[in-house]
C-alpha cells in the first residue's frame, strides 16, 4: 500500500498513571468497586487522555456512508436506496443518531464516502466520495487497492480536521452488515454463518441466502488474508474511511467509541493494522447481530449497553454516551473518605 | 392499619393508546424492533403518561436515609455512622448520586426519615424522622404498626410536595441490605440464603454470618407474612418512607425509576398491597446482589443496565436516567419513513 502512511499507534502503558487512576477511584466515597463497570471505564478513559481527571471535550459523531454493489446480490431487506435517503434523514435531523446526538450536544458529522447519489452541499456534510458505491465483491475485489487507501486516507483527513478529543463511530450503508461479516470471518477466523445475522431484518430464508452468497465471496477472495487485501476484497468505502478516522483518533489518544458491528468491524481492521488501537476504545454496546459479540471478545471489549440494539448509525454509541460522562464526573467530583469525614469498612 | 389510607391504583391497560403507540414507533426511519429495549422503554413511558408524545418534566431523585437497628448484629462492612455520614456528603454534593443528579439535571431531595443523628436545616433535606433509627429486629419488630404507618404517610406527604412527573428512588442506611434480603424471601418465598449478598463489601464469612442472623430474625418473624407486617418486623424508615413516595407516585402516574436492591425492596412491598404499581416503574438497573435480579424477576421488570452496581443511593438510576429521555425523544422527534421519504423494506 505505498499510496498511504499509516500513523505508529504507541503503547498506552503507563503504571504510575493507572496507580493514579485506582488509587482515586478507591478513595471515592463508596465500597471499593461498588460502581462497576463504571470504574473500568473511568480507569480507561483516564489511560487514554492520560489524566487522572479527564474531561471529555467536543465529542464528535462521525456517521460515514457509502453504496455496496454486493448488495444487488440480495443480501439485505432494504433497497439501496434507502443509503442517501437515510443521509439525507440524518442531516435533516430525523434520523435516531440526529436526534441522539442532539440530546447529548455530539456535533455530528455526515460523510459522504461512496454514496450512488450525489447531495447537495451543507453544514454537517463533507464529501470524500471515492467512487458512486463499491463494486460487487461476488465479481471480484469490492475496491481497488488504491481506492481502499483513499478511502482510508479520507478519514484520516476528516478526523484531522475535527476538533475534540472523543470520537464517536457511526456508519450508513445498505449491505454492509455483510462486509462485516466478511471481516470478522477472514480476520478473525470464524465460520461466516456465526457471523451473519438478520441486518436490517432479513428472515430466516433471506439470513440462509446472505450466508450462502458471503461463503462465496469468502472463497473468491481467498488469497485476501492481509487486513488491507480483506478491505479491499470485501469493501466498504464507509468501512474503509472508518479505518482511517479510527487510526488518526487513536494516533491522537482520542477516546473511540464503538457502535455496532459495522463500527466495530472498522475497528477491527484498525486494530489489525496497529495492535494499540484497541486501548484507546470503548465498545458503546453489544447488538442484537450475532458476529457482534465475536467481535467484541477478539478485540478484548466488554460492552457498556446490552439493549438488542441492531440499528447501526452510531445510534448505540449516542446512547451510551452519558455514561462515559459519569464516569469522568465521578473521577473528577467525587468526594473522598477524607475530604467528605466519611469513615471506612471496618473503621467502627 | 387504621391509621393510613393507601391509595388505590387503577390499572393503566388502555388498548387505544398502546395501538398508536406501537405504531409511531413502527413508522419511524428504522428496521423494525431496531432500537431493542428503548422502543419496549419509549412503549412503558408513554403508557404510564397517557401521551403518545411524553415529556419528562422536573425529575425528582428522592434519596431516603435511616437507620437500623439490626445493624448492631454486624450485617454490614460499614459502621451506621456512615449513614449520616453520607447524608452530609450527598448535602454537600459529593457522593456519587450528587455528581450524577447534577450530571443529568435531576432535583435531589434528602429525605432523614430515622437517622441516628439530627441534621442541621438546608436546601434539599427534608426531616421527616420517625425515631433516631430502627429497633433492633433480632430482638423484636424493627417498628411499631403506627411506626411504619408514620413513614409510609410521610414518603407520600413528600412525593406529593414535589413537581414533575418522574420519580427516582434512591435510599442510604447502613444494615438496609439486610432488610431487602429479608422482605423478598417473606414476601416472594426464596431462602434467604439466596437473597443475601455482600452488601456493601461483606467477605464470605461476613456473609456467611449475615445470612445465619437473617434467618434468624425471619423465624422470629415467623407470622409477619402480610407485607405491612414484614415491613414493620424487618424494617426500615427509609424503606417505608420509599413505599409510600412510590404509592404516591404511582397514584399520579408519575415514571417511578427503580434502582437497586432496597429501593427495589420498597418497590416489592408497594406491588404487593397495590397490585398495578409495576406498571408504572422502570428498573434502572439489575445490581450485583444476588437477590436483585430475582426480586426484579418477581415484579416482571427487565432491567436497562447491566453494570455489576451495588452501591444503591439512587447512583443506577440516575446513570439510567439518559436512556428514559433517550425513549421520549425518538418518540416525539424521530422522522416517519412518510415524513422523511425513505423506502420501506422491501420497496425495491
Amino acid at each position: 500500500m505505498p499510496l498511504l502512511t499509516l500513523p505508529a499507534i504507541t503503547d498506552l502503558h503507563d503504571d504510575a498513571l493507572a496507580g493514579r487512576l485506582q488509587h482515586a477511584i478507591d478513595n471515592k466515597t463508596k465500597p471499593l468497586g461498588a460502581l462497576g463497570k463504571i470504574e473500568a471505564l473511568a480507569l480507561r478513559i483516564g489511560a487514554i487522555l492520560g489524566d487522572a481527571a479527564p474531561v471529555l471535550v467536543q465529542p464528535q459523531m462521525l456517521v460515514c456512508a457509502a453504496d455496496h454493489g454486493l448488495a444487488a446480490r440480495g443480501v439485505s431487506a432494504f433497497p439501496s436506496d434507502v443509503t442517501w435517503q437515510m443521509v439525507e434523514n440524518f442531516l435533516a435531523g430525523g434520523a435516531a443518531v440526529s436526534v441522539l446526538a442532539r440530546q447529548h450536544g455530539l456535533a455530528l458529522t455526515v460523510v459522504d464516502c461512496g454514496v450512488r447519489r450525489d447531495f447537495a452541499p451543507r453544514d454537517g456534510l463533507v464529501v470524500r466520495k471515492v467512487a458512486a458505491g463499491t463494486a460487487d465483491a461476488s465479481a471480484g475485489p469490492a475496491m481497488t487497492a488504491a481506492q481502499c487507501a483513499e478511502a482510508i486516507g479520507n478519514g484520516m483527513a476528516v478526523v484531522r480536521a475535527l476538533p475534540g478529543n472523543a470520537l464517536l463511530l457511526g456508519e450508513m450503508g445498505i449491505g454492509n452488515s455483510s462486509v462485516a461479516a466478511m471481516l470478522l470471518a477472514r480476520l478473525v477466523g470464524h465460520d461466516v454463518e456465526a457471523c451473519t445475522g438478520a441486518g436490517t431484518g432479513l428472515d430466516a430464508a433471506g439470513r440462509a441466502h446472505k450466508a450462502r452468497v458471503l461463503r462465496d465471496v469468502l472463497a473468491l477472495h481467498a488469497g485476501a488474508t492481509s487486513p488491507l487485501d480483506a478491505l479491499a476484497a470485501f469493501g466498504g468505502f464507509e468501512v474503509a474511511t472508518l479505518v482511517g478516522a479510527v487510526l488518526q483518533a487513536a494516533e491522537e489518544r482520542r477516546v473511540i467509541v464503538l457502535d455496532g458491528f459495522i463500527a466495530s468491524a472498522a475497528v477491527l481492521v484498525a486494530q489489525a493494522l496497529r495492535p494499540n488501537v484497541a486501548q484507546r476504545c470503548v465498545a458503546a454496546h453489544v447488538s442484537a447481530e450475532p458476529g457482534h459479540a465475536l467481535l467484541l471478545a477478539h478485540l478484548g471489549l466488554d460492552p457498556l449497553l446490552h439493549l438488542d440494539l441492531r440499528l447501526g448509525e452510531g445510534s448505540g454509541a449516542a446512547l451510551a454516551w452519558p455514561l462515559l460522562e459519569s464516569a469522568c464526573v465521578i473521577l473528577r467530583d467525587m468526594a473522598s473518605f477524607e475530604s467528605a469525614g466519611v469513615d471506612r469498612k471496618g473503621a467502627a
